[in-house]
Parts: C-alpha cells; structure tokens; sequence
C-alpha cells in the first residue's frame, strides 16, 4: 500500500469517527427520534450527499455508536476474565474497571441506555447479545465465590449481577467529570459496597 | 356543589389521567422530542383544541408525568420518615418500597428518567429538588447508622445512597410484571444486597 493510500484511509477512519462522536452528541442532547442525517452532516460540516459514504442511514449512525461503546466495554470484559484472584478480588476489579469505563463514556453509555430499543431487530438483538456477556461474566463470578466459599450462599447470582451493573450504570445520571468526589474514590466505594454485599462473614482468605 | 357539578368534576379528573396517562406511554414509545401535541390527541380521541382545555402546552404533559410519579414516591418517603427501628431496618423498608413503586411504575419512570432534562428550567429545578429529597433522606439514615454503629463507619454516605438508588432505578431496563422472578423475592435481595452492603459487622442489635 502506497504511503498515499496510507494517508487516505487513516483519513476516512478519523473522519468516520469524527461523525460517530457528532452523531452521539446530537442523539445525546435531542433523542435519537428527534435527529436528522442533516443535523450529523451540519456537525461535521460535510454535505448530507458525501456523509453516505461513511454510514447508509441513521441506523447504521446508532449502531456505529453503541457498538463502539460495547467494544471497549468487552475489552475490560477479556481483562476480567484473565484475572486471578478469589471471585471477591476479580469483583472489585470489574467494578472499579467498570466505574472508569462508564465515567470515560458518558455520552455513548447514555444513547446506549436510553436509545438501544430504536435499532433494527437484528442489531438490537446482537448489541443485547454483547451485553448479556456482561451479566453472565458477572453472575458467573458470583457462583464461583459461592463455591469457593466467600460469598453467601443466600446470595440470587442473577439478581446481585443486575444490582451492582445498575449501581455502576446508574452513574451516567450524575456523574459528571468536574464533580467533587475523584473517580478513583467513587470506584474504590463501588468497589467496596458490592464485595460487602456479596461476602461471607464466615470466609477467611486461603480457606 | 350539586351532584351534577360533582359528576362532571370527576369527569374531566378522569379525563386529565386518561391524557397523562397516554401522554407517559408516548413520550416512552417515541421519546418525548419525537411526540407532538396531536400524536397525544389521537392517543385518547380528542380534538387537539379541546385537549388544550386540560394541559397548556408539551412541557406541561411532560412536567404532569414526572409530577405524578413523584408524588407518590414523596408519598413513599414520608412512610420511611415516620418508620421506627435501627438505620439498617430502615433502610431495609425503604428499599422495599421504592422497588415496588418501580415496578408498578415502570413507563413513567422510565420517561422521568429519560427526559426530565428537556423540562423548562424552573420545572426542572423543582424536579431536581424533590429528587434531591431522595438522596437526603436514604444519605442521612446511613449517617444515622454511622452514629449508631450499625453501619461501617468507612461508607461514605452519598456514594452508598447513589449506588443504593441505582441498584433500585436499574429496574426499569429490565425488570417486567411477568418476568421469571416475583417482585417480592426482588426486592427482599435488593433489601440484603443494601443492608449487607452497609454494615458494621462488628454491630449486634440492641447494642
């Protein structure tokens, strides 16, 4: 590949990028119903006509978007499934990676949570796919912790997975990056609160 | 007041709810930027003129949604406020309540917590007030906790009053009436995962 070539396709890939990041901006602040292809084409000062070089509809700007968000989100799925540990130490580590990723990618998080429904069927059932993979992981650890002994027996796997993925998501209603609480302190008591939730009273480490 | 004045005061209450009500469930279905007055009108077969006589304006269907669902979880917190027992019990009742009242109130939830942005400013300031409220509330029974050793004292008390609500808010992305597990059984472990979440393990009660 020549070195111009090169140049040209590192090009389209910023300028794709560059109308994903407008296009989530704009279904952030207007709702996905209320956007227009000609309200991304105006963000990225690009005629509506050459913007269908990059995406094909306002689905296709949708999915661009979440898929993006989901990516990075499966990426710290793979670290905490390499990580060793008791399922009380890999927790903490999915909820603090988990806490940074969400406050890294509020706009995205936000037109998932709130936009994820208007996709076409077959990418809305992918996209729910990928994020099952989350709860599952999370499920899984618990059921783990419950047979190594260091987390209650009593404990629902599903139900204590849906509870702390809702007190980390929950964060893009009122996080906000200039807030007062450091990120590194609010991850640390997420951290904290979901392994108190979970732990047995009766388990010594190296049981 | 005569009884035919008391009839069609009923009536027209009546008719107020029936407009709410279908407002809730478009704003929830299109997205409130997406829905029109008139989308509203034909929702409950009345002339876009004549509904004006009940609402003035979008933002006033808007601000009538999210005013409905809050006053009853108003309602819900003063039940908490008046609730005898150690911080833990409380909040042990208050978790239990707000997961029934998000489950019974899923759709306008769901529109509170998706557009409560694009209220007018001064309703929006109202809004954020009483939910503030929520905060305050769940915030200084943990405090009370601390004071009483029932809770650790290294929780930081508005961070475990943000994640309690998120864990209970998450509700509305997932939970449904005819899902597998009853809402009993949901909000008793949403009730443990709080409480063991908080306390002090070195409390007993009637210390």
């Amino acid at each position: 590949m020549s070195n111009r070539t090169k140049a040209t396709r590192r090009d389209q890939a910023e300028r794709r990028q560059e109308i994903i990041d407008a296009a989530a901006a704009i279904f952030h602040e207007k709702g996905y119903a209320a956007t227009s292809i000609q309200d991304v084409a105006e963000a990225v000062d690009i005629l509506k006509g050459s913007l269908y070089y990059y995406i094909k509809s306002k689905d296709d700007l949708l999915f661009s978007v979440i898929e993006e968000v989901h990516e990075g989100g499966l990426r710290n799925l793979e670290v905490g499934k390499a990580a060793d540990g008791s399922a009380l130490d890999r927790i903490r580590g999915f909820v603090t990676r988990h806490a940074a990723y969400n406050a890294a990618n509020l706009v995205k998080m936000t037109v998932f949570f709130h936009d994820f429904r208007s996709l076409s069927d077959e990418r809305r059932k992918e996209i729910v796919e990928e994020r099952d993979l989350y709860d599952q992981y999370l499920r899984g650890v618990i059921a783990e912790g419950q047979e190594e002994g260091s987390i209650r027996s009593d404990v629902d796997p599903k139900l204590a997975a849906f509870w702390i993925l809702g007190g980390m998501n929950w964060m893009y209603q009122w996080y906000r990056p200039d807030g007062p609480e450091p990120l590194g302190v609010i991850a640390d008591a997420f951290a904290d609160l979901s392994v108190n939730s979970l732990r047995d009273p009766a388990w010594e480490p190296g049981d």
